[in-house]
């Protein structure tokens, strides 16, 4: 029995729902569970094939990056997860795969547009493209910088990460969050759904128009609102 | 034993068949069925997992959209259903989906154009799609008015409910209905197909053309017409 | 025991492969295998699903189409077969589906190009789709038609049934043929291959070339030739 | 027992990898596996269906494309695997698919550009796609002489076969390798996954730009370099 076995229960269960749901192919994902009393994640090993995953073998990693406990190496996505684990007080999951459509999107260097009421849903902005970072950077401490890039694509789009827990980052792939990793793994797949959906509606209406403000508002709130009446 | 068990038991059959066929993602859709005789409906709860659902968690509601019995808050959608079941006398089932193909008509506002025979085999026309509501509309009692939106928009193009049983909610999604939950399913799942191959048919000719009058007839009589010879 | 047990299994079995490989929802698609001696085929009942389908509920139907033995209606496309019987001695098998993107091209009306190796493998030509037909044979026998449809446009475009297995009926959906219900099956699942790669490679290279002489000649050659030695 | 045992056993469940990671349908694709210190390979027999395949009825083959053991007819694609052997001594494992997607770019007759950071964790070039041959190879010694055109493709571009482990083959379809059967297995995956995500990359943007060189770098060392950190 450990202090961290929750924490490395939880992270097991939601990377072992990432293969489930189509989201990656390999070993192209990685998702933490975070324990904000004992300030630690526990995040997927490096480079272990999903089927060979287990709780043991999650690594438990501290907001600064530093390995805590675990004899397998961490992801090498990790100081990216630190960076939003320290800045984001309230997040309590992350997680990065290469989906498909979201990554196609990431790589076209464009935010997806709000073209439907499902991405209503879940946010009222379009899904962010955080642009490529300067050469510096990436020569640099890169997974770290990673996490900065976010912060920062956040941060000057006046977005508030309470709200709106997915983020494209250019030329790579995207990360999603939430207040636990379970709920991180649901944005992924919804993510890669809105995604999708956007990709094929300017594909059928090359001229599509984005939602008007009074229907985005409608369905943020009848979901988060403090009226809500979406779930039980 | 309750006289609703056998919507109950209905209604959660073809919530059921939702996840099989592909056409939702978590929690992204909802059937209903009724029971005329009764004055109800029996719909999906609100938020709940298709693998967490049982025929008893089924909620029935009466057709002004009044929770008659169930200890569950039922879909959001449930208002919609209710106005559809109030005013189409003949239909005994509704399913919402937010499927792919359909979901990116509706977001690209477009009516689905007939290209195929199997497009023919279920309406002559092409699957509309209903404009966006005004803004006061969408800020009052929005799911009853998107009840209000699908109905005056059959009245608009002049649509006869019972021949064509499938719709475009524009910025939204697809509702489909039938004689039972059973045949609304069925249609949700044609729908999905039609759109994927409208779509593709654009992508291989853009100045593809639509089916001419004699070949509609054709396909739509052999099916449903007096003298029809489909099935057995 | 019936004579005709034969070709019940055989026409069973390939029905029950269409679903495995993905080319039919519901009901939309058929299969029957000919016995040349007896002067019948075996086809899937219309409108009965997949899973309820037996060697028992085969329906017997002779090359004019006249139903021999069977207690179901046979598919509605029946005559379309019972043409195909007819006039080409060499073909034991037909199968129909609305398979997505062969469907997509015959509603596009547009032959596929012969872009790569895989379509030599099974035929040098584009695959043809044939045009609508005249509204008096839509009005009139439709489905006996629709295997003269076939028939002359093979004659006109001067193809060998022998040598090139598959159509487009424009507007509707793909035929295939070969030797035996499962070779018949084989060639449904290769057009919607040739269908979906065909079509990408026009998005991905929009004046993209077919392929020239002597490759074509060479990959149909190494399969079909005196020389093949392509396989067992 | 026999010396090539363990070959074919390797080649035997590489083969077996292509349907469960949807790489191939029905016989169109093949693996093999080499023991460079007998100087063989073992390859799938031409044409056998997958469920019909053993570690037995591999067939043995010199790098000269002579048979050295086996009683089925190898892969109509041998000889490109020994020119590749005979060449590249630092490969272990072979394989050829239809994939869909990397088909596609092939039959397209273009490169895939570097539009993602999952790209560069393989490779810091475009995927080469090799042109056409001349009339007299294709008509003279197909399969050997298509392994030439893979050989003179990465000559002519400057390219590491040990550090680009893949290849479109225009017209045709891919080619992958590595240091084991497994291992190019893995590489047709990834191929597959890079086609489709760089499709769709030009397809949501049409002017989408490649990946400058730092990122390239990055992502290619942090995998391959002195200094690399992913996996264990």
């Amino acid at each position: 029995m450990s202090k961290y076995d929750s924490i490395r229960i939880e992270a097991y269960k939601a990377n072992m729902e990432l293969p489930k749901l189509g989201l990656v192919l390999f070993t192209f994902g990685n998702v933490s569970a975070a324990d904000r009393e004992l300030g630690v994640f526990a995040i997927k090993p490096s480079g272990v094939p999903y089927e060979a995953l287990s709780p043991q073998n999650m690594v438990i990693v501290d907001f600064d990056g530093n390995i805590v406990e675990g004899s397998f190496r961490p992801s090498s996505d990790t100081k990216t997860h630190a960076v939003l684990y320290k800045h984001w007080a309230d997040i309590g999951g992350i997680v990065h795969t290469h989906s498909t459509y979201a990554t196609a999107w990431a790589q076209s260097l464009r935010d997806i547009p709000i073209y439907g009421t499902t991405h209503a849903d879940y946010t009222t902005a379009p899904i962010p493209c955080a642009p490529p970072m300067d050469d510096e950077m990436i020569k640099g401490n890169y997974e770290y910088e990673t996490g900065f890039q976010i912060l920062n694509c956040f941060q000057e789009k006046e977005l508030s990460y309470q709200e709106l827990e997915m983020i494209l980052v250019g030329n790579h792939a995207p990360f999603t969050w939430g207040k636990n990793a379970h709920k991180a793994v649901h944005n992924s797949a919804v993510l890669e759904f809105l995604a999708k959906t956007a990709f094929l509606t300017e594909q059928i209406n090359s001229s599509a128009i984005t939602l008007k403000e009074s229907i985005k508002q409608k369905h943020w709130e009848r979901k988060h609102g403090p009226d809500s009446y979406y779930g039980q």
